[in-house]
């Protein structure tokens, strides 16, 4: 099963996504460049990555005394992405970057996660680091950790999750002592650690949250810290190992060639990055950017499996065409497969085209020509990322389902594949920050930023290009009537019990609206509009009792 | 993790299902002997059979020099099952079984397949094998074999499925040749048989579908046999291997413990089930039996994900309770986990009532006091197999997951048991006729039978019932507008691609009548009914279009 880089699809979703909205500020970016980039990547995620995901999910990565292997072929193949450029698209040029838009970037990752979400895990949680580091490091961290992190060099993690501190990381324990010389000294284990260690790469940059002694309680006392695998000279020599060390790999359900490790922290020798008792703001920088990056994944794995979806449809023969009337006919040819794998494809370009517009609306905050231009940009940022992330990933494990529901009884085997691309994409609803998390994290701090401006914005956008489009017009005035409910019920127990149907609702809706631009783009895409609106955007205002229902039938315990 | 058996959710939704309808015809199977039955079932179920769940699934059937090993521990349990005598609850007494009503074993049997669905496969193949024997055997083949099926001494299997022929038997090419003695000789691979051989019982029973030399082509010349593991002498005694082997097992996503072989036949010694050319319809009493299993598997599945979900949930500690205050609280004290937990069990209650509502049809259809109440209950029966199949199944998988994220991270590291029940639920839309295949069933045949007549008097028994309940009145008025259009556009393209949309539609409207007659048991049934009719029943209007939208935009190939 090869895997088809869907370049046009890329371009259409950029399009809708306001692409050409950063020419001013990316003039080197224009369109065509893009698509040149894109068609490299494409090109370098099919014929070297997407070849290892099936072997990397039977063999795994492996531990054994004290250390990772990655998969077999991941580490070759991620030292040619390190040199190929692809880990450096959107970092600054003063660290080795070659400062291209985040649009674009998140373009390029999609076919990466196509390839093998377990790859671009080591990618993604890298550029976590380099996004906290450009942020809170200081110009030493800067200028001896980020050259080598862009270049991919080096790769990041993220240490945050400990066994009883994972949604709530205010729970968390690991503590760090100053040594006396400005530096510091991590005690502690911390579990879930992407990639924590691996032999691709001669060294991994971890950052940690931990708690200094006499931090304040809760999530106030969390400071951000640097502890690198072997420790860094301040020339950029690599030295002697640190007291850091991977105790185990966990037994996964799926991305079974990332290596999620048990990190031991001994007395780990570290440095602070930002200010003392603020590294949860620290860490939200890297989160924030990981999180639509997990939403783009969700596109990826929808991807893959409908394009395996597809080509089985077309190979595999049974019963009578409901067109043609051949028999056999390839099962393509049953309207009720067809309208599975339409369903599938509109569901993966809103998606993508979501997570676009927010990549968009990031570069937008960052380089926009006002600054009042950039705020209105940051906000939508702020509010589209948790649509993003919740939207995309549930998307993928549906998408992922249905495609293997294609494959009749074949999609139950594991040598198909399709089975694996129904496990790997579980862990996406999940991983930095569940979707729960996100869609209160939606209804809460997202609606009410800015006096709701952010919120009221989008909805008028949407609003004036819905003109004539009765669905999405109906489906706007539901997310409408949602949205003035949960901001009445601020901070309640109802707004909460409303937070994940709001977030399907927000979802659906901007998903319709992303397809309806599209639509322009030639009669498939008029068709994926078509289509969305009768199956999905439909059921908009049906959602709205869902979010309103309140949290008094939740009220007593199950 | 433990199974506690739903006593008190079962009790109710027999009571919805319509239970106290049998009084007449089973006089001996009141309410208080049924639940008495269902204590003991569940017991066994609890104590035997679950235990093996999480060992059967890592250590799996095994295949080894032409014979098939049951996972460990599995022999013995089923051997316990039949000699407690749970294979024989619905059986005729003239064979040795128990005459008691299907509904009654429908409720045993979701205990059973709740504790372990691949343990249940076996008996549930068995069963299928019954029924086929028992409407279509001779007199001298009921006598043989129906005793020792009955019992569970031996088992039973279904070879349908060779790699050209799955959702379309027609396709089939497996040879039967006369052997000039009366019998026949079976030559050809079958693929995906469950349970097709293993080292629990003395014999197994296969029932195959095979065609004549000079056979009509397609699907009207294809016939039923008979071909037992080891010959059966005219005494019934078991003698020579028979030349039908397994020849490798399937490598799987889940019910690993379910041994799904590869069959060969090399000329194996066989007889002729039923009338020559009539095989079809023949397996159909098999299938349909099967089919109403399916879907309690998927009530099943959905069961034991939410126990331990919902087990989880009162463990796990994190972050502030919305209701109490309490930091860290039990995750079961945050709306979005509870929300997520209310509608698994809701969803999980309303598929139940379903499977035994039809199940209650089926003992109808044999046992009513007059033939008109027989046939119309055998209408309701053909009616709500698919929907019960369909609709259950998908709500198994839906809730397999949303449990899976109850539990975060943990969710996805196998120990932890969830991406068990994920795994494991993916085979139940596919197997017994994708739900695919059921929708267009539902849409094509069931809808039209008698002239309407089931889907009108489904419709008319819903809306008589719904009065001041505005929900599940605008649900009928749905279904009834979708069923207008469907029947109007009968045969064409256009009601085929309505099918899966139409199921789901009818399962979430049938699903909320059924919650809406239990409200009365108890305040926790009248809060699942309060829930379900905001959180889903409100969608079923919105699901209109996606019926009705037709098949012009699936025209074009993808």
């Amino acid at each position: 099963m090869t895997y088809r880089p869907p370049l046009r699809d890329l371009a259409a979703a950029l399009k809708a996504a306001g692409y050409d909205r950063l020419g001013e500020a990316f003039p080197e970016a224009d369109e065509a460049t893009a698509a040149a980039i894109l068609e490299a990547a494409g090109e370098f995620a099919a014929d070297v990555i997407a070849p290892l995901n099936r072997p990397g999910d039977l063999a795994g990565a492996t531990y054994a005394n004290g250390a990772v292997t990655a998969a077999p072929g991941y580490a070759d193949a991620y030292r040619q992405y390190a040199l190929g450029g692809w880990n450096s698209l959107s970092a600054e040029p003063e660290f080795g970057g070659q400062g291209l838009p985040k649009a674009l970037e998140i373009g390029m990752f999609e076919m990466i996660q196509a390839a093998s979400l377990a790859f671009g895990l080591c990618p993604m949680l890298t550029q976590g680091a380099i996004e906290a580091l450009t942020a809170h490091g200081t110009d030493r961290q800067k200028a001896l950790y980020l050259p080598k992190l862009v270049s991919g060099e080096w790769t990041g993690t993220m240490n945050l999750t400990e066994p009883q501190a994972g949604s709530d990381l205010a729970a968390l324990t690991t503590r760090a002592e100053p040594d006396g010389e400005g530096g510091y000294r991590l005690t502690g284990q911390k579990i879930f650690i992407t990639w924590g260690d691996h032999d691709a790469t001669d060294n991994i940059v971890h950052l940690v949250l931990a708690r200094l002694p006499d931090a304040p309680a809760g999530s106030r006392g969390i400071s951000l810290f640097l502890a690198s695998k072997f420790l860094v000279g301040d020339g950029g020599d690599v030295g002697a190992r640190n007291d850091v060390r991977p105790v185990g790999v966990e037994h996964k359900l799926g991305i079974h060639a990332s290596p999620t490790c048990v990190m031991a922290f001994e007395g780990a020798k570290a440095e602070l990055v930002g200010e003392e008792n603020n590294g949860l703001a620290a860490m939200f920088t890297m989160m924030n950017a990981a999180r639509l990056q997990v939403g783009t994944q969700g596109v990826a794995i929808a991807e893959r499996a409908y394009q395996q979806a597809l080509e089985f449809s077309r190979e595999r023969k049974q019963g009578r065409s409901a067109w043609t009337g051949a028999n056999p006919a390839p099962i393509h040819d049953h309207p009720d497969v067809r309208r599975t794998l339409l369903l599938i494809k509109a569901k993966t370009q809103a998606a993508r085209a979501i997570c676009l517009a927010t990549a968009v609306a990031a570069d937008l905050s960052r380089h926009a020509a006002t600054p009042e231009a950039r705020e209105t940009a940051k906000l939508r940022e702020e509010l589209l990322t948790p649509i993003a992330k919740g939207w995309s990933t549930d998307m993928g494990v549906e998408a992922a389902s249905l495609a293997l529901q294609v494959h009749g009884g074949m999609g139950f085997i594991e040598e198909t594949g399709a089975a694996q691309h129904y496990r790997d994409a579980r862990i996406l609803p999940i991983y930095e920050g569940t979707n729960g998390i996100q869609a209160m994290d939606l209804i809460g701090r997202k609606l009410s930023m800015a006096g709701g401006a952010a919120i009221r914005g989008l909805i008028a956008e949407i609003r004036a290009e819905a003109v004539g489009n009765a669905r999405l017009l109906a489906g706007v005035a539901a997310l409408e009537e949602a949205t003035d409910w949960l901001i009445a019920h601020k901070g309640a127990p109802d707004a909460l019990a409303g937070a994940t149907p709001y977030l399907k609702l927000a979802g659906d809706v901007v998903g319709g609206w992303m397809l309806s631009k599209m639509a322009g783009e030639g009669e498939d895409y008029a068709r994926l509009d078509r289509f969305y609106a009768e199956q999905v955007l439909a059921g908009a205002p049906g959602l709205v009792p869902a979010v309103v229902q309140g949290a008094a039938v939740l009220e007593e315990a199950l």
